[in-house]
C-alpha cells in the first residue's frame, strides 16, 4: 500500500527543541480533524548525540554528525523523504557538512533542510523590503559565524551585536547557572528576559530591522508570535518541512489559529 | 552495536496529546543532559488511524486497532520494546482487544501498556489510602464504563457522575462548538474550565477522594500538578513507561523538576 509522505524530526538536541518543533509543525498546519493533520516521526535519541558545542570546542572527538546521520537514516526507513533538526549548532559547518556527507556516502535519499538558510529564506520571502538582520545566538554559534555568514550569502546585512553585549546578556541570559533560562525556563527569569529584551534592542538600535531569536531557548524568553520582527527559525523550519510535503496544508501566513 | 531500549509513542490520537505524553515522559526523567535523558520515538501517524469515537458508535466499519497495530510495529522495527498511547478511547476493549491480538498474530513482541490500568494503579500505589475514585470522561468512555470497570476490577470503588452531569458539564465543556476545550485551548474558555471544576466538585460531593481526569482534554482545564488529588493518565502512562525501562532514572514522586 502506498503510505502518505512523512515529515522526519531527529530531536534530542535537546529534548524539549525537538518537541517545540513538532508542535509548530502542527500549529502550521490547516487541519480541522485528526486525519487531516501531517503525519510525523520524531526520533528524540539523545543519549546517542554527543554535545555540539562540546565537539566544536575542542572537547570531545567523535563528531555528533555520524549519530545524526544514523537518525536520518533511521527516519528514512520509516518512509521519511525530509526531515529537520532544530538545533542551530548541529548546522555548523564541520557537523553539518559531516552529516549530509554520511548521508551521500551510504547512499541515502532523505534530504535534510537546514536551520539556518531556511530561517533566512523564510524572512526573505515574508518580509522582502527587509535588508539589515541581527542575529542573537550562543556565543559558540556567534563565534562560528553561523548566521552572519548565512546573512550575507543570501545578498543581506548581518547586524551583529558587540562581543560584549553577546557574552554579557545573551549568552549569561542562556548560561547562568542561577537565572538563566537552561537553567530555569518555566517559567523563564525575570532577569533573563530583560536581558534578552535589552539584547534585542541593541540590535534594533544598530538598524536591525529584524532580529533573529538563533539560540532554542531565546525563543522561551520573548514571544516572537506577538511581533513579526521577531524570528523563530523553529517556526520557519516547521513551515518548510510543511512546504517541502504538504504545501497545500501549510496555513497562511497570519491566519489564525 | 548494542543500542539503547527506545520508549515508544503510538501519536496522533490526536496529534498534540502524543507531544504531551512526550513532554511528561521527559519531565519525569532525572537528566541533567541532553545525554542523560531517555530515547524516546513518537510517530504521529494521524492520516492513518481512522476515529476512535466513530467507530465504537458504528459511523465507520474500519477497526482503528489494525493501523494502531502498524504503527506499533514500526516502533518495534525501530527498537522500542514498550509503548503508550495516549487516548483514553483508544483502549476500550474492542479497539485495544482487537490492537493487541493483531500484534500477537503478526508476532511481534512489543509491549503495549494500557492508559486506564496503569492510571488505577497508579492511584493505588501513590495514594494507597485512597478507596473511592470519581473518573471524569467523555459520554463515549463513560458509556462503555472503561474506568468505572477498571476501577471495580482493581478492588477500588467507582464514583461515577450522574448522567445529567457527565452529558450537561464534562461533555459540553469538551465538546461544545462554542467554548468547549477541543475548540478553545489555547487558553481554555472561564465557562468550560468553570463546568470542569464543578464536575469536579460534584464527584467530590458524591464521596470522591480523587478524581481520575480521563479525557486528554480535562487536564488543559485545571492544572492536575498544583493538586494530588486529581489525577492525570497520561502522566501516569509516562511514569508507566520509565518504570518499564530506565527504572533509575524515574523521578521520584514530589520531587522538584
Amino acid at each position: 500500500m502506498k503510505q502518505e509522505s512523512i515529515i522526519g524530526v531527529i530531536g534530542g538536541m535537546g529534548p524539549y527543541a525537538g518537541l517545540d518543533l513538532v508542535h509548530k509543525i502542527f500549529d502550521e498546519t490547516l487541519a480541522a480533524t485528526d486525519q487531516e493533520h501531517v503525519p510525523v516521526a520524531l526520533l528524540s535519541y539523545s543519549p546517542r548525540i554527543q554535545d555540539r558545542s562540546a565537539f566544536i570546542f575542542g572537547a570531545i572527538q567523535e563528531n555528533p554528525g555520524y549519530a545524526i546521520a544514523g537518525v536520518a537514516a533511521a527516519l528514512e526507513t520509516l518512509g521519511a523523504s525530509v526531515a529537520g533538526m532544530p538545533c542551530n549548532s548541529a548546522h555548523m559547518p564541520p557537523i553539518f557538512d559531516v552529516t549530509r556527507q554520511r548521508l551521500r556516502d551510504g547512499g541515502h535519499t532523505i534530504r535534510l533542510l537546514h536551520l539556518v538558510d531556511e530561517t533566512i529564506q523564510h524572512v526573505r520571502s515574508t518580509l522582502p523590503h527587509v535588508k539589515r538582520v541581527g542575529p542573537l545566538s550562543t556565543l559558540g554559534t556567534f563565534r562560528t559565524g553561523l548566521y552572519e555568514k548565512a546573512i550575507k550569502a543570501a545578498g543581506l546585512f548581518p547586524v551583529m551585536p558587540t562581543e560584549t553585549v553577546q557574552a554579557d546578556l545573551v549568552h549569561r541570559a542562556i548560561y547562568d547557572t542561577q537565572f538563566g533560562i537552561k537553567a530555569h525556563s518555566a517559567p523563564v527569569t525575570a532577569r533573563a528576559s530583560a536581558m534578552v529584551r535589552d539584547a534585542i534592542d541593541h540590535l534594533r538600535t544598530r538598524g536591525a530591522e529584524v532580529v533573529i531569536l538563533g539560540c532554542t531557548e531565546l525563543p522561551m524568553a520573548v514571544s516572537p508570535d506577538d511581533d513579526p520582527t521577531l524570528i523563530d527559525p523553529a517556526r520557519a523550519l516547521a513551515r518548510a518541512l510543511l512546504r517541502e510535503t504538504y504545501p497545500h496544508k501549510l496555513r497562511p501566513l497570519g491566519a489564525a489559529r
